[in-house]
């Protein structure tokens, strides 16, 4: 699988778990929300500054992310 | 520390035991050397795609070059 939608499969998944809905999230970390639809999506190519800011906002750890990805 | 600088690390570290000097690797992944160096100094921000890339040719898993920077 594309890392790109693996990685936005977790970040869904993750997303999710805390509740919030993406215009919720995207509100409360400052985070565009087409950018969080985007990269949910598989459409987006993140780079590791965003993929850190992604994992902080998530609680959960930067390797949570990327699971399934290798 | 800047993820940037602990991933750089990793990346740097990897690639050392792989006995290949930046050179060697950056020739024989089809990687800018420049590229490599500037990835391992810490100065770049590389995206998910190319982290991927890197975790291949360095036969590691994505999670291996984000040791340490959560």
């Amino acid at each position: 699988m594309d890392i790109r939608k693996q990685f936005g499969a977790n970040v869904r998944k993750h997303r999710q778990a805390t509740g919030l809905s993406q215009e919720q999230f995207a509100l409360q970390h400052d985070i565009d929300r087409t950018y969080v639809s985007g990269i949910e999506r598989g459409k987006r190519n993140p780079t590791i500054v965003i993929v850190n800011k992604f994992a902080k906002a998530l609680d959960v750890s930067i390797a949570d992310l990327f699971d399934g990805c290798d």
